[in-house]
Parts: structure tokens; C-alpha cells; sequence
């Protein structure tokens, strides 16, 4: 066995790996009322805090949150917010924007903000004093984790980032030198959509991949060797056909 | 069969979802120098592209380059971010962050630079008013699917963020309304490391999950509830048992 293979999941792993990213989706309409049961948070936590960090910072921390008075609190934060958004679209587009259902923040039997310690003593500041936004990034690939280890799991996950982030601060207690990066609705549902409710919906279509890949330099676009590259994937047993491949 | 299990992965796809989230490493050490076939190039692409993006507006951008000369560029701009950063240590502390190894610019065959486009017009602004922010973290989660659909494929990816930003832009001809967000060096590797070496080297410790924990409010920190939904991860067939899980 050649080194290369030697590392590579046997294909039902490795299914299961692509399976859960292209089927993955931002759910909001979906939602059943059944309760997470506490092995399948703890799962879901285990895995977001997997992820990669810079210096090992480990910089996410979690809210969970249950209580009904704070949901409904968040959940009129979303719907001024909602308004003020709807607002800045005009004819068949607002139309469309108020069709769409953008967050579930009551339906969802459990809510979780993600946040981020700028400030932690964890890493000792290893690879952070050229790049300072590392540590929201390596808690955004926390909140990618869990998103993936959700569906896996046949849990949905909408994460709602149309909110006032003052407002949520205070509803959550949340102290400044701590920042909100995601604000999550987590819970069982009834199906997963085969394509992104944005796309069905006529919101915005998948880009085709091949414009979106350079080569050695930015502004390098050579839509041959793009589509020479990702050819196999027409045919690719683990990633579905969709327009937006190639 | 109940809605929870009829959407749930069966066993197999399971397990490498968590296998992907548990073993994934960000290498710096292992790359060998196999080229990395097209088809396998084609996947972890695609699998970026699958990520969730706020108004579907996909923001990234992906630069491969193979050129040795910018290669050369780049490592040369983290030679010298990588010494002013060892300056910022004394002592013990200087002396550990000198033994370690932080990038492998050119040791891995192909190198992949992941921009994003804050002002791309794809998405219609949906969901970014309030957290600008949104597209930069799209940006992430597609960083983070490509990492976990390389680890199901033996490759390996190391990111590294001690780059001068300035001078990478000019390496890469990267215009001011395009964000570089990830510089990364991918490869096959001889091995996955059982532990981040930034934990076997003694540079930093997994924090026990328990500790980062709030229920309801930010500051609602209740250990005992906390390892009470915590308990089943330490006989959890797809969370490896550590120190840091509960």
C-alpha cells in the first residue's frame, strides 16, 4: 500500500465525509419539537471544540440556550432587524426577501451562540501578530464542525446573522471583550432540503466553481485549465452533479 | 423508524464525519513530495465550495499555485514574519517556539491561497447589515470543509497565518477589494500525528470542554450541569477519549 492511500478513509468514512458537507444546509423551516438528547449536544460540542486553532488558543466558548424568555427577547431583536433589512430592497426583490424565512430562533428546541476570547492567555500568542482576526477564524471552523458533525447526526442548523449585536450582547450577558460570532438554532427536522432554500428560491444561483479558481496569482483565470482540473468531478462518486461544479 | 434516526447517517459515514473532526492535524512536518492528483485537487475544491455562505453569496476565491519562484516569495515573507515573532518570547518560552516548525511552504507540492470578495454583488447583501463580517466567515467554513474532506483523502493541510499581509498581496498581485484569509500548504503525508504538535511539544494544553460551557448567559458557568451533559463522551465510540473532552 503506497503512502498515499495508506492515510485515506476507506470509502464509507470518506462518503460520509463529503455526504455531510454537500448535504448540509441552512435550515430554517424544517424544525420538528423533539428534544437534542445530551449525548448528542456533547457530540456536537466535542466536535466544534476539535477544530483547528492558532496556537491551540481554543478561543470558541458556547452558550446554550433554553430558556424561553431569553429566545423570545433574541427572536424580537431578529424581527426589528428583519424589517430594517427588508427595507433596503425595493419591488420583486423585497417581494422575494419577504417570502423567505431567515431564522427559527422559537421553533428550534435549543439555541447556541458561538463566541470568540480575543483575549485568552491560551497560545501564547503564536500566530497571531500578523494575522489579529485568527482567533474568529479558528472559532468560525469550530461553528464548521459542528455544522458537519450536526448532519451527520440528521440535526439542522441555521445560523441567524440577522441580528443588532448590542442587543444580543445584553440579552446574553455577553461582556465586551468577548465577541458573539455565531448565533445558532439547532434541532431535529423533518427533511433536508436537496438544494439551499436560497437557490430553490431564485435568490442567488451556485457559482460555477471554474471562475472562481486562479493559478499562481490573483487575476490568473485560465477557464481551460480550470475545467481540465475539475473534470473527474462530472463523474465523482462523492459529490452530486449540480451545474455550480464545474 | 422515528424522524431523529431517518435522517441520521448510518454508522459507517458517521464515524468519518468524527474520524475527519478527531484526526484532522495542521501539518507542518509529514509532506512528502507525491504530487497530488487533479481529481483529488477537484474534490477538496468542491467540497470548499459547499460550504454556507450568508445570502449564498460564496465570496471565496482560490489561488493554486505550484510556481516555485512565488513559492520561494512566500517562504521568504515567513522567514522574516517568523523571527520578528520569536523577538516577542523570552527565556524557556523563546526557546520551545524556535524548535517549532510552522509552515511548509516548501516542502508540500502545492500551496492554495483561499481569498474572499466582501463586495462580490452574488447573495443581494441578504443577512450581512448587521455582522459585516459574515463573508469573511463564509470564507472560513469553506476553509474548514476543504481541511476535513483532505484529511478523509490522507492529505494533509498546514495554515499559516505568519505571513507580512502586505507583501503576500504583492506575491500573489491580490487587488484591495479581495481579503487573502488562509495561506495553506497541501499534501500527502507520511503520517497523521495522534495529538496537534503544538500539544505533544508542551506549547499549549487541550482546555477541558466542561470549562467552556454557559448555559442561558454568558457567565452562567454550572460545572456539574456541565459534565452531567457531557457524561456520554467518555465511552463514545466517535470522540476519542482526552483529558480535554469533559
Amino acid at each position: 500500500m503506497n503512502t498515499h492511500s495508506s492515510n485515506r478513509f476507506e470509502d464509507p468514512e470518506r462518503r460520509g465525509v463529503y455526504r455531510a458537507i454537500t448535504s448540509r444546509r441552512d435550515v430554517r423551516s424544517q424544525f420538528t419539537a423533539a428534544n437534542l438528547p445530551d449525548d448528542v449536544i456533547a457530540r456536537l460540542l466535542a466536535a466544534a471544540h476539535h477544530a483547528p486553532s492558532v496556537g491551540f488558543m481554543q478561543p470558541w466558548e458556547f452558550i446554550v440556550i433554553r430558556d424561553e424568555r431569553i429566545r423570545r427577547d433574541i427572536h424580537q431583536n431578529f424581527e426589528r432587524a428583519n424589517r430594517t433589512a427588508a427595507e433596503s430592497y425595493e419591488g420583486d426583490r423585497r417581494f422575494l426577501y419577504e417570502q423567505l424565512k431567515l431564522a427559527a430562533i422559537l421553533d428550534a428546541p435549543i439555541n447556541l451562540c458561538v463566541t470568540c476570547n480575543r483575549s485568552t492567555p491560551r497560545g501564547h500568542g503564536l500566530g497571531w501578530h500578523t494575522m489579529p482576526d485568527t482567533p474568529i477564524y479558528s472559532t468560525v471552523c469550530a461553528i464548521q464542525n459542528l455544522w458537519l458533525a450536526a448532519r451527520a447526526e440528521g440535526v439542522g442548523v441555521g445560523w441567524v446573522s440577522i441580528l443588532d449585536v448590542a442587543t444580543l450582547r445584553r440579552s446574553l450577558s455577553i461582556p465586551d471583550h468577548i465577541d458573539p460570532v455565531a448565533y445558532l438554532c439547532l434541532g431535529y427536522v423533518s427533511s433536508f432540503a436537496q438544494q439551499p432554500e436560497l437557490e430553490t428560491t431564485g435568490w442567488e444561483q451556485r457559482a460555477p466553481l471554474a471562475d472562481l479558481i486562479h493559478f499562481d496569482r490573483y487575476g490568473e483565470i485560465d477557464h481551460n485549465q480550470a475545467r481540465l482540473l475539475l473534470t473527474s468531478l462530472s463523474c465523482d462518486p462523492f459529490i452530486p452533479t449540480t451545474t455550480g461544479n464545474r
